[in-house]
């Protein structure tokens, strides 16, 4: 690893303090089988906390706690015998979810590939009644599902109260209330979006709380733009841009997720595309703050990235596609990359072209704009299908929605056939779609870009709308309205439900219709 | 409940110091199926510690370690990750075991009538690797079975150490050692019985470390019958006197076991027997310490409990055998209790006489005498059947292993008559026999009492050494040499193995044998 200690030094020094809000158990409810509701589960409500408190639970009892939103944070419990005095262990299991799937569909049952760690439950063993318990892990939900698997045929226990420190860097006091002239349906969204960002407001910019419960730049790029419109804590992207430009891979690659403890550390993940973002969150910070010192240290690094990207041309000029590398895009196991990372190679020089015209480094400029006319040249000529309207991608020549989104926001083609180029998309509507809401983002981007506001927004209350329709408090890693189990990971158990590249519709909204 | 406060804060000021003992993993074993073996389960060797640190395990790999001895204590383990970064929590369980039955026998098994969550076991999720992790609990164990249920497709881990912090309020410095005449299986016997009493002294005389963890008086006597020939910790039989002293039941009986967290506490638990036992142990205290201001403070509770016992006897002097009380005599449920509950009675009677003749107390004396004779004369008119030449108990006239030794140990009969009861017990050997070493400890005192030493010996080398030759570390709570499962809650899993009733063999050999 490439490791810079000053760097590094810098983005500890700005660890955010975080804020904490004490939530009180909502309601106490049942998850019920149910073919309508998203994923078959809905949930009813059956007892109010007051009367939850006054039961006594037993061995093989259980009950589930509404929380009625999502949350971050530290669970604190207080539980008393009922009875004789307690002669064995209490025996507790806790279940905690975002969602009705979590609680209703047992963990033994998952059988993904991420590991089942992330599963969040715990075992506890309680020796002494009454006890009050700081549970010390994190959680990430809405729901907990308590499980007495034993107590003793002497006594039962009840529980004085189940409270949740919700913590957060995400200081909601920067945040203008929106225009009172637009739809509800827009507010709620802007509100549970930002609500989605803040959740994932912790020492970094987190992708998921639940799951991976880190700094991704990918995710980053997205939230940073969605906090310069909200929540502005611009130190935290400070932050994350020293994380990820202070450690760095062997060859100088910006790593694609970095981790906080024990101690700051990059992981081993190489993407060619989040690399590159490295430039597009570098430019982003600069125009949200002015601040040029941090542009003029990282500036090296970012430059660096667009000459690593630019390496994996071959001599015609178009990336290089082959087993050796891993571009994300999106996740879809069909989905040919070439393209989208040449979109964004393309994307992300553009971004350093007004970065060197910021700092007035003439001869990177000249290198810069070299490049991008040799990459976009290269592009029409290579990857421009003219007879199907197309950009296409890989030795098969794929045609995907992803790529011609890529294309679009890379702005190869001139304005008005960039434009066209969406409209041909709707049109002819490619079998190999977008899976995330990630890939959803640079659509609605895109439609924006080329002028076509009035698609973007029913663009965006289609997708992010439905989501709503189906019960979001938080906004998800995945949707697909047509499979909503769907997982890339082989499980909607360890799905995300409040997803940092989800966030964005609050973005959309206060650059484009206020 | 009665509290005498200023007696339960003399009691809280005792509160031993523990001393603390590292200990570490000595071997990696595999325990096999092994029908010649205790319970059907063998242990084998097979890695060296200095390898088991090198071994890497990822997901569903696991190991047992052997710290080669009965301990109890707190356990501290360092786990760090090999492989990539470590991307999701380490998913670990533990299963701790003081047998080999408890790593071999999944827990998922049980279905006792005792709470499972006595069985030891622990589900951690370890989010931040390298770790070094201090368990909060307790545990009582030889070996422990680490299993890895998940880490990530891109990391394992290895174990730097996994340490058992031993505690004890058992000072070994003042045990003398045995005479070097003695055999060496005698000498061996003491040794385990020492460790076995050590590991129940905590901070009261527990009944056991695994489970209940507490202070039973039935248990506490004979405990400080070996504390007194062996480590001498007189004040922690005195912190127990005054725990159950200064917390009594609504009628004045002592209750049969008290709990000491979060605050001391008696039990509900009443047993006839055990509450008498009071006397003897404030007796046997007296007899070891001369402490006179403590007999005198608590022999008004003592004398209380003599009254209470003689308030069940009836017109014709004999206890009541009802469905009313319940008197522990024996894990036996066929035993009828009553002519061992009567020669209880009549045998702290006579403890009782002894304190009254100590303290000069003429008219209770008086009281105490009179009532002995009474008692024992009923007994000799309605429970002793000469032509069976055995005392019989209840309606059915039951002949029992335990009526004919608590009648000994009261010395109902005259003392050749006596000795010859226990030959007849022997010759005839009535089929309700005796099930725990509780009531065997009582058999070897009865034989010792009437002279039989010999056979005493004998016959605490065919119980104790049995259980040495099946691989007792300490000595055990049940032990049935026919049936090595025998446990009166339904599995053998939730027996405890080192069992304070258990510890008797010391006192035997320190006080008959040398």
């Amino acid at each position: 690893m490439l490791i810079n200690q000053q760097m590094v030094e810098k983005a500890e020094k700005l660890i955010p303090s975080l804020q904490s809000n004490e939530v009180e158990v909502q309601h106490i409810i049942e998850v019920i089988a149910d073919d309508a509701a998203f994923q078959g589960w809905s949930t009813k409500q059956f007892m109010k906390p007051q009367e939850w408190k006054k039961q006594s639970y037993g061995k093989g009892d259980s009950f589930i706690v509404d929380f009625g939103d999502h949350y971050v944070g530290y669970v604190e419990l207080a539980i008393r015998s009922v009875g004789s005095p307690p002669d064995a262990p209490l025996k507790l299991k806790l279940t905690f979810g975002e969602m009705p799937c979590e609680i209703a569909e047992p963990f033994e049952s998952y059988d993904g590939w991420l590991s089942s760690s992330w599963l969040q439950e715990e075992l506890m063993f309680v020796d002494v009644l009454p006890a009050e318990i700081k549970l010390p892990r994190r959680y990430c939900f809405r729901y907990i599902k308590v499980e007495v698997l034993d107590t003793s045929v002497k006594y039962k226990v009840a529980f004085d109260y189940i409270n949740c420190k919700a913590v957060t860097s995400g200081d909601m006091s920067k945040v203008t209330a929106l225009p009172s002239n637009l739809p509800y349906d827009i507010v709620e969204m802007d509100r549970i979006a930002i609500k989605t960002l803040q959740n994932c407001m912790q020492t970094v910019f987190e992708d998921g709380p639940k799951r991976d419960r880190r700094l991704w730049i990918g995710d980053l790029r997205l939230q940073a733009q969605a906090n310069y419109y909200t929540i502005q804590n611009y130190d935290l992207v400070k932050r994350c841009l020293y994380l990820f430009g202070g450690m760095r891979l062997e060859d100088g690659t910006v790593g694609a997720c970095v981790f906080e403890k024990p101690y700051a550390h990059v992981d081993d993940t190489k993407l060619f595309d989040y690399a590159l973002f490295f430039v597009a969150v570098l430019h982003d910070y600069y125009k949200a703050t002015q601040d040029m010192d941090t542009l003029q240290e990282l500036w090296p690094i970012a430059l660096e990235q667009l000459e690593i990207g630019l390496s994996r041309l071959d001599v015609r000029g178009i990336v290089t596609d082959d087993s050796t590398w891993w571009c994300f895009t999106d996740w879809h196991d069909e989905l040919n990359k070439q393209a989208s990372a040449q979109a964004v190679l393309i994307y992300c020089l553009k971004h350093g072209r007004e970065l060197a015209i910021i700092l007035g480094q003439e001869e990177q400029l000249k290198y810069i704009t070299e490049n991008i006319e040799f990459a976009s040249n290269a592009s029409m000529k290579y990857l421009w299908d003219e007879k199907a309207g197309f950009f296409v991608s890989g030795e098969e020549r794929q045609i995907s929605w992803a790529s011609q989104i890529w294309m679009a926001l890379a702005e190869v083609l001139p304005s008005t056939h960039n434009s066209l180029l969406l409209t041909r998309l709707f049109e002819d509507s490619p079998s190999i779609g977008m899976t995330t809401p990630y890939m959803y983002h640079h659509l609605i981007e895109a439609l924006f870009l080329v002028g076509n506001k009035e698609q973007a927004i029913a663009e965006m209350q289609a997708y992010w709308g439905a989501m709503m329709q189906d019960g979001a408090n938080t906004f998800w890693e995945l949707y697909n309205p047509k499979d909503k189990k769907l997982s890339p990971y082989g499980s909607n158990l360890i799905n995300s439900y409040c997803h940092a590249w989800s966030c964005t519709p609050t973005y959309f909204i206060r650059k484009y219709l206020i």
